[in-house]
């Protein structure tokens, strides 16, 4: 059976966005499926495609699965222009960071008879470094009843834990744990270099943190920390309980 | 051979506070030295001794090895209140998360003939949960020569790394190292409840590093952030790079 033979029996997907985490899904992604990727920017002379065949955006939109790995920040301007190519039935899925805005724009911008899953992997290159297994996704399903059987798929066949939640509830909850992690990460990379020899665990561990997400896209941060209606908020409670600390120690000092 | 004549036979040390770490040293020394130990509060019901002998202060203090494990605060007055009792020749030791201040302290309050050794082990009880082969000791030589066998104990019986440092080098990379896991740990759990379920690998490292201190007791956070002399710096320069980098987010919003 040639190459092409066995892509044809395949579920074929199509991923737009072929930057760190597009790749990372391809990586995975391509044991089982045949995959068609768009990305505007030229693939990388040496860069890994796990098999994935670049073609035009609008092929990709005509797969009867399509992920959106793109930034959260362009993603509005994506659904407006893939919608026209989309066919009845297609999947649509998101992988950005927050919930809420991704799947307002897709319920908005993408056409009536398209099914919309959104999805949040809350894992990046670096802690899926050693696999996926394990790792957990947040999912919520928005319309159609592709996103059961993809949830499936996570869960049985990428074994990954499956967290089914809300755009609002999943919002909620990652503003403090992708909020704090990436605002602490960004302030310690900033205060570097910091000892590496006279460390204890606790450091260490911290530091571990901070080398799961310091090489994350600017977009990552950015969508965590802006596009996450919670964020501010929640970085608001750590500066002024932090102020509070720093008052005791200057009061009985 | 009776216990008591086991005891005779090994090389005696005396402990002055037997709270959490002096507890901790207990259990690592006891297999290689008969210990006697003094702790003004009395001894909990159910508390493990592993095989110290509780005696009265001037006891402990005529031990060839004196390790006091009492907060930094009360450093000065356990010295001056020992060193009428203290042999020519003992080693005296300390075990504060500091090293500048216990030193001059020492230094200043024990009697000539005295032998003074400054350590910090960078542990606790939570990191040294599964033993304490390979975790890491600072070590402060200030006066005589037993300071390098008490080293080597530690190294080749004890199977700890020993970084041999000064009391300034110390503070300053302690300032960092603790200074930033305690502040930021102490802020983390005044901001709990935290999500326990929809995490990442690197907030679970996050909240690993905050187990490993949150049960410390107070006066190791106070040694920490208001005994070092650059500690304060450090954590100003930790919330003047957090604020510039919720103005950043604030400016192109």
């Amino acid at each position: 059976m040639s190459v092409s033979q066995a892509t044809q029996l395949r579920p074929v997907i199509g991923i737009i966005g072929f930057g760190a985490f597009g790749r990372l899904m391809a990586r995975y992604l391509a044991p089982h499926m045949a995959l068609r990727v768009y990305d505007p920017r030229p693939a990388e002379p040496n860069g890994q495609s796990y098999g994935a065949v670049r073609t035009d955006l609008a092929a990709v939109a005509r797969c009867p699965v399509v992920i959106l790995a793109v930034p959260v920040s362009s993603l509005a301007a994506v659904v407006s222009t893939i919608a026209p190519h989309l066919r009845p039935g297609t999947l649509v899925v998101d992988v950005g960071s927050v919930k809420m805005e991704p799947v307002a724009i897709m319920r908005a911008g993408l056409p009536q008879g398209v099914e919309i899953l959104g999805t949040h992997p809350l894992f990046g290159p670096q802690s899926a470094a050693d696999g996926i297994a394990g790792l957990r996704i947040a999912v919520c399903p928005v319309s159609g009843r592709s996103g059961r059987r993809a949830a499936a798929f996570l869960r049985k066949v990428l074994k990954l834990k499956v967290i089914v939640t809300t755009p609002e509830a999943h919002d909620r909850e990652a503003a403090a744990v992708q909020g704090l992690t990436h605002l602490i990460a960004r302030v310690l990379v900033a205060m570097e270099p910091l000892p590496t020899h006279m460390t204890t665990r606790s450091f260490s561990l911290l530091m571990q943190a901070v080398d799961m997400v310091r090489h994350d896209a600017p977009e990552v941060f950015e969508a965590i920390e802006r596009s996450n209606p919670f964020a501010a908020e929640v970085r608001q409670r750590f500066f002024s309980l932090a102020a509070h600390v720093e008052a005791d120690l200057a009061r009985d000092g």
